[in-house]
């Protein structure tokens, strides 16, 4: 499949990574078609690793991962253009948080709303799915390296691209994703952003994740 | 222990209950000292239960358990009485849920304030402590009865007290509270709420609960 990732830090790196690990054809976006990290991606893979803008990436992928901060995740779909998410499942990855006053971080939308909503009312042409963005990249791309099979959460108004990213995510190892519901519902893994970084700081290591038992 | 259960409603109930089988005698307070609720609960105990109004509840507890919704939680303490608090762990089980839109509920206070900090700013003479408030009753005195040992989590800003509440929550069974840090850290625990919420929606069974697998 042709995927275009949209974003070059360390979760766009890993899920580029971890798509072409899988076989699939990725560009890398960034904001600059020469941006460092997308070049560096490109070298270390064979011929199915791209680079390019925001806009080149969009118009690449069939379907797109939004992996940048939350705070710049809605200009990046912007850039993308409309015309090259026409119709496409987008995934986002990110997560609405504001570390301008240091940490731990507060939410910059929460509860009456969230960042997926926010991206999907912008770009009712795209068919956002929330999911990912309750852990961190290294479980995001390898859930297996813990001790059991853990939950991920998935959240999207469009019945059939929650299907197709749930046979991505299954293929990443994730054994039974959890659709939650329409795109509101994004608002509930968003905000458990808090309790997972306190978690991190109590524990020390950000790999883990949350367990639904019955 | 001499324990005083501030709500009379299925949460109040329970957690009394357990308490009585604990050995425990407990004062289960409402509005009015002939509240059905807390009459029916001395009925049904031996003569370790009592009931009485929410000030009498906290006079006589020499630990408290805030057990109301979370629209009413700062009034029931209002109603206690500022000496009848002074010096004692408070136990916030409470939730700041906002039903009056329907369901899903919002939060009331999210983000950059919770419940549990209100209670601590306007209660400074209580030691207020955060926990249980992520499970519903059934679970929260029976934590057992799941095919694994969940995670609990603990927040508050007197060490003490956190180490009593971590005892009683062990005596119900919780293996391995999870101190999250100070009364701040009841932020995440009340933001997991929209999650768990969806979630019994989904999986259409209050009866689970969040294990943290490394």
């Amino acid at each position: 499949m042709k995927i275009g990732v949209l974003g070059t830090g360390m979760v766009g790196q890993g899920l580029a990574d971890k798509l072409i690990s899988l076989g699939h054809s990725v560009k890398m976006g960034a904001r600059q078609a020469d941006n460092t990290n997308a070049t560096a991606f490109v070298a270390r893979h064979n011929d199915h690793a791209f680079s390019g803008t925001f806009s080149e990436a969009a118009a690449f992928g069939e379907l797109l991962i939004v992996a940048t901060t939350g705070t710049t995740a809605l200009q990046v779909l912007d850039a993308a253009g409309k015309a090259n998410l026409a119709g496409k499942v987008v995934i986002d990855v990110s997560n609405p948080l504001d570390f301008s006053k240091g940490f731990p971080p507060t939410l910059l939308v929460s509860n009456t709303d969230s960042l997926a909503e926010q991206l999907q009312r912008a770009h009712p042409e795209a068919k956002i799915v929330k999911t990912l963005n309750t852990t961190n990249v290294a479980m995001m791309v390898n859930p297996q390296q813990l001790t059991q099979a853990t939950d991920i959460f998935v959240s999207g108004d469009d019945a059939a691209a929650k299907l197709e990213v749930i046979a991505l995510l299954k293929s990443f190892g994730w054994e039974n994703p959890i659709d939650l519901g329409d795109i509101s519902t994004a608002r509930c893994t968003e905000m458990l952003l808090p309790l997972w970084l306190r978690l991190w700081t109590v524990q020390g290591s950000p790999i883990f994740n949350f367990k639904i038992v019955r």
